[in-house]
């Protein structure tokens, strides 16, 4: 873990992590548009992005957001995964989502087949990727005639330019590497909640230069975006779009389930991270676990009931040591699922300290002070706005002692920055 | 429905509802004191109030939280619900929850029965009230040593003093009245949500002077309190303390369960709204219908989702018609519940205009405008500040067509205020 970026520090950190993993090459490009939909003569910017294979592979693996009302590109790139065929690579936009638009499907495959036909690929084999405003349709003929520009682009040496296009209101571009086999796995991230509010969208990445087994890849991913994605939460809402794609060139030979499963866990926890402290407004990064439950999920439920209560959010926010309200969201989730508790077992810890121990509060006015001191020093420092520490977090704890499983969720605080930013987040 | 109602008409109107139902007399006292839990030598301000019945009766139905950590006062009261006895009336208190601490049920057992016997009641007859800080303990002493003066305030004229006292952030007090067999039925009510931050509480107590059978009440309570007071929300969070009681001193006659019915879903529907209306910081109510579902659970599930999704709220504190997070909302709900849905058959409409329709936005210049200006008109007046107006509400539909079940919810916008005013609510 770092402490205290600078700009140009974290710029030559992300260089390092962006250096191309082999067999890959990459492009970006920008457009402007009038979307269809808004009464405005101004002019809309768009930015567009892709990776591409040398050559086509197998060893590709894909997780989808559960919303019941994908996008045009979760729809595709399900069917692409089910296809079980070759993949070579993806074609990714910001500003637009492509959800629930009349030819939104066809828009999507069209522009993905015309990269595919430009760069020599098969057809069908690029995954089209979009994030933004929901409702909308993309402007096809605009970014038809920016596809040159995004050929002529392609390079094999950096992400970096991936990562920035795909960026809309992310304070900072993601990118993380650990190594896997004789190569690298490199992810890049953006989104999600308060970074992107009716974007609303995260997507992730997750590019080696080995290969993999296609059904080894495909649990594995699943069960590592479960670990880490789908345990952080900024707003609690769930895109239309979220997307996790994993692609291997296999240029530096092959790997099995163990270390696929130990190097996507040790990225994917730190791009969750990453996504969590981006947060537009977001000034106290909450690391909550809750121990001692029946099940993973079960444990998962209570903390993400947690860290999305809004008055929690903004207790922590304010500096505010309110531990009742914590115990309140809680047992909200608790009582309105029917999940048994046995309060005289609960202990609740904040920062290490005892605030709820066996069935009762004990607070008194040293710990109360302690736990408001304790919040201020883990408030990021608006100094270093727009680059990530990672050292400081407010840490909570919940052991209900009534079995193994445990989870680790991931949240921030709910600010008047977050509800400046997302009140009229498109003029 | 009232509109535009200046400071002075609206009081005249609440000592107009407040009037005192037969067989009732309020009480209302004040005190100061130092909480135990606070570094602080500034002394807390508590307001405690009561209603009792001249003489005890079998006319009582209680609906308290389904929070798993509730506060001793839904400890209490669930019990004496269930033991049948005969009851004389309610202790409230405001400032301290009296959730989770070690001596919570002793203190309030013993300060209801304090009253009890002051008042010449019988034992255990009286429930008590708490709403506030969660996690503090009651300043016993201090309450006891406010109890004569509780005592000699009581009258049997209005019930505005007590629903004043009974208030902590609340702009308004909350009270109605509707006409009852021969009676009336009376409601007070405090909360909820942002209202209550850190208090988090709704308490609403219901007063009749007619007389009704337990059993049929109860029942009849527990249905209307979940079609309207279990249909609003502010900020998603149920608390440790929600409670709602139903009192009948059978002065005048007796009632059956479709009148009681009738009676109670009326004056719940109109103190619902007033609470939602009430919230700080709330510039729009939203009124949303979701229709077409198989259940009223399920129906009440997605309304829920989508009027407590932060991107939803946001987005209309901002007037911004970005409808694709009503979509985005209502899809992360029924495809994290695997709910059927058909996305083909939906449709959703904003103050009447379709902007989905069997599968497709149906966006363009025009309506974005529209619906701009039609978020603009909602809003409240700031200029009548601290007053409900009940003209004004962005009206949702959500129109599945797979089935008959339907529900409305309100809820209200997310603003700067309700940051403001909860990140450091105690201080």
């Amino acid at each position: 873990m770092s402490t205290n970026y600078h700009e140009q520090d974290y710029l030559e950190a992300l260089k390092t992590r962006g250096v191309m993993p082999e067999g890959f090459k990459a492009g970006t490009a920008s457009l402007s548009f009038i979307p269809s939909e808004r009464p405005t003569q101004e002019p809309y910017r768009m930015n567009m992005g892709c990776v591409l294979l040398d050559q086509p592979t197998h060893s590709v693996a894909g997780v989808f957001t559960r919303n019941a009302f994908p996008g045009a590109p979760v729809i595709i790139g399900r069917q692409r995964i089910a296809d079980a065929g070759p993949v070579s690579g993806l074609l990714v936009n910001n500003k637009i989502a492509n959800v629930s638009t009349k030819t939104g499907v066809e828009d999507a495959r069209h522009l993905s087949n015309r990269l595919c036909t430009a760069a020599g690929l098969p057809e069908h084999s690029v995954f089209p990727v979009s994030t933004g405003i929901i409702g909308w349709s993309l402007p096809v003929p605009d970014m038809e005639e920016a596809l040159p520009q995004l050929t002529a682009s392609l390079q094999g040496e950096q992400l970096l330019p991936v990562a920035q296009a795909m960026m809309t209101t992310d304070r900072y571009p993601k990118l993380r590497r650990v190594p896997l086999g004789d190569g690298s796995l490199v992810g890049l991230a953006k989104g999600a909640g308060m970074i992107e509010p009716n974007m609303g969208t995260m997507l992730i990445f997750l590019l080696t230069d080995v290969a993999f087994d296609r059904q080894e890849g495909q649990q594995v991913l699943q069960q590592v975006v479960d670990r880490t994605f789908n345990c952080i939460s900024v707003d609690g809402d769930q895109s239309t779009s979220d997307m996790c794609l994993l692609l291997g060139s296999g240029c530096k030979g092959r790997v099995g389930r163990n270390e696929l499963e130990k190097a996507l866990g040790e990225l994917c926890s730190s791009l969750a991270e990453d996504i969590v402290r981006n947060g537009e407004g977001t000034s106290h990064v909450i690391k909550l676990t809750v121990l001692g439950r029946k099940s993973f999920d079960e444990a998962r439920g209570i903390g993400k009931a947690v860290i999305n209560s809004p008055l929690v959010k903004t207790a922590i926010y304010g500096n505010d040591p309110n531990v009742g309200r914590i115990l309140g969201a809680a047992g909200d989730y608790l009582g309105n699922n029917d999940l048994p508790v046995d309060a005289g077992k609960l202990t609740i810890t904040i920062g290490g300290q005892t605030v709820f121990d066996r069935g009762s509060f004990t607070l008194d006015k040293k710990k109360e002070a302690l736990l408001a001191d304790y919040y201020t020093d883990a408030a990021m420092n608006p100094r270093l706005k727009g680059y990530p520490e990672h050292d400081r977090s407010v840490e909570i704890t919940l052991d209900f002692h009534q079995g193994d499983a445990k989870a680790l969720v991931l949240g921030s605080d709910l600010s008047n920055e977050y509800v400046h930013e997302n009140a009229d987040y498109r003029s």
